[in-house]
């Protein structure tokens, strides 16, 4: 296919979802279940994975995700997603959550995490995505980190042997 | 009280929460259920309140809403809220409901809403609110049009008379 | 066409929906969502609307609701919806809300709400409603009132100016 | 304990509860699944066993239940409870199903259930309930039949010989 | 119809549910609602039910269930659920709940219940079902019980006499 | 602390959750959605920690999941949880994730997830847990794997240099 998209920035991407914490999505700790928290980036990566492409979009894997903190009933949660790199038909999202305090209005880093989705056609297949270029100083570093992901992910599936992963094992070497 | 809270402006109580149309909210023909649209947007609505405020916020009654178009399962739902005046202890709050073209891209606009919060203390007693400066002309017509609609609240419950509704009168004559 | 529909009686159309202040429904006070009543006083008056027109309905505004009381955890609350008037295809739907106290089964009015639904043909096309012919004292006021509402949403919505609003005029002059 | 309690007529605990088959209620046939209905019933059951006893009130069991009708998606669901006997601490909650046709608005009997309640201090400990006098023809077979529902429950339990439950033996001699 | 199918055991449908009590299906006293667990067993049986016949199924109905003790939220609940006796195209379903104690690990029986479910075809025509053989002692007595369950269903559904219902009449005489 | 903790098995902490994928959880292809998938294996594995740990746990972090296959509407989906390896307060579970075909009744496997939990006391505080001998060779493999990814997660967060993270380093050299 010569039909060349024309690349984005990871800005246009970006997704916003503010909203508060439910009592039906409390542990009886009283805080945010894990595993809503996962379910509401999934929902907000995907938005930004499909503003990106303009594709309908699934979810491909969730990398690694660390819960820092327990996030309190009643808490306001935002949660941000933007694509950070984009391979043929594949996008990975990175998400930022923060949480609110009501009285000072400072934010805290909750969470960070990142999850791959994959652009297909009506009957599933993969399609071809626009390519990322990165704007910001942070947006950057996440774009070249993100292929030694993509390596990592793939000698993990056992579809590329740790001595192709270039760029990856330069960081034990 | 002689302490005099710090005015502030519209945007800063800015709220998005952008989500998908999910298939537990949607009615038989398969759009998002007016209540459920509903309920989102008292969510956004009181995160802005929140965000005014800095208190503990309720939602004290719900403005004209008018339903104007379908919002299909699967649709991504922009609904951003801020407060567009606030008297006393009251706070309006402004809602606007875009809905986005996967496609295009192209934002269509879905609904207005304007909902009232209160701001309390922890046993549920009204505390006063800083005030509003409208910046941008929008805001400015909807500071304006917000005392209209105050007058017309207060004309309907009986705890005002038409006669003292100066401003709500003079469209009218 | 020629064909007339025979007019109904609010009392035709009465809804009944009581039900729990269920665990997930309420805010972090204990306290039934204001968003959430609003979702389940939508679903009771699209039943009456339905009752009344034998259609598929749809929501199409809601009007003013005011929010004068904390409904707790654990509380029955009745929501009773009926048509309080029919226009060509709309309908105004007149809702009140009771919350009942479990020791003495005492009622207590908690809100009162008035929403507009549609009757639409399978294409969403909307089609002629039965007339309503009051019957108590209530439903008589309720039945004068909604011309005026229809009036000032009208006005409002600036299909209407305010000099036409005849019914809404008068009170104010 | 010599103080009577004033009985109570089954028509004081009726309770309605109106809804939609919501989308997230239904089965993969786009039925209301089984296990919702028992749900719906439950609720409105509690509300009934409370609105007879003015008590707090916890399901005992739930008899047998026969599901003959399959209640597609968008459906007006009525479920109508009443207490159809009272025995010292216990009541059985009759429950009636009707399904409604939005077309014609014939009401079809969908199911009919049986639950049992009992009524606690907020220690958890049985309390003393009134007792029921049936008025309608229905009420009365449906009260005399609860008693050998009773006995049925006893010997099943092994709570009571088949020998001993006297009304119940009588329909197999 | 000559094919014969071949009958299997109780334990091909073992099905395990073991879940959490949630937030969001919690009574005031934060313990499981009654109705929530039934929903849970159905969808259990439902499984089983599927496993044994590899067909559509659907609920027929709900034999009678106990509530003999209160699930706290956040409990690790049970839900065992396995054909117990088959007959042309129904199913008998035995279900067991056990809830764990956190600290000791030791499992309290909560509840047993039953529910009947029927195989359908995809225009749901009852279809037949292979026939169940008993291995443990558990599943001999229970399969033994199914068919007096099944009789006392037939009289009081008024389609067998007590009379011709000889095993269940064996216990009262 | 000189008291040492017996040891367990994985097969000790396995938890099984069978369940139907509801209406409530699908994609708008009407597939079960990731982030909903996400939320059971945190609930499953959830219950496998506290099973091994006797302790409230907490998601710490979630390891690359990878989402193979779709789940479609009304599937049968087994979520089976054990605990793969255990560090000082600290659990690795395993999850492996199949769908059921309704006809045949066959397996087939559709995810792989890694979680990591946290035991804590009543103050939120890490507590020991007991450490775990695997026994199938599946689990030796897994356990062994648990080290490695341990350090990747610890080399990733800058907690351990490349060079220190010696199991980890092997597979690159």
């Amino acid at each position: 296919m010569t039909y060349k998209m024309t690349p984005k920035h990871p800005s246009e991407s970006l997704t916003i979802l503010t909203d508060l914490v439910l009592p039906s999505e409390t542990n009886p700790l009283n805080n945010l279940f894990g595993g809503e928290l996962l379910a509401r980036m999934d929902r907000a990566a995907s938005i930004a994975a499909g503003r990106h492409s303009r594709r309908i979009t699934v979810t491909a894997s969730v990398n690694h995700v660390a819960f820092n903190r327990a996030i309190p009933l009643g808490s306001v949660v935002n949660v941000e997603a933007k694509v950070s790199r984009a391979f043929k038909s594949s996008m990975e999202i990175f998400i930022d959550v923060w949480v609110e305090d009501r009285q000072s209005g400072n934010r805290t880093k909750a969470n960070e995490a990142i999850y791959t989705f994959v652009a297909v056609d009506d009957t599933g297949r993969p399609v071809e995505v626009p390519q990322i270029i990165p704007e910001t100083e942070l947006e950057k570093q996440r774009f070249d980190a993100a292929l030694r992901r993509k390596q990592l992910s793939l000698v993990l599936a056992g579809k590329m042997t740790p001595h192709e992963a270039t760029e990856l094992k330069a960081i034990f070497l």
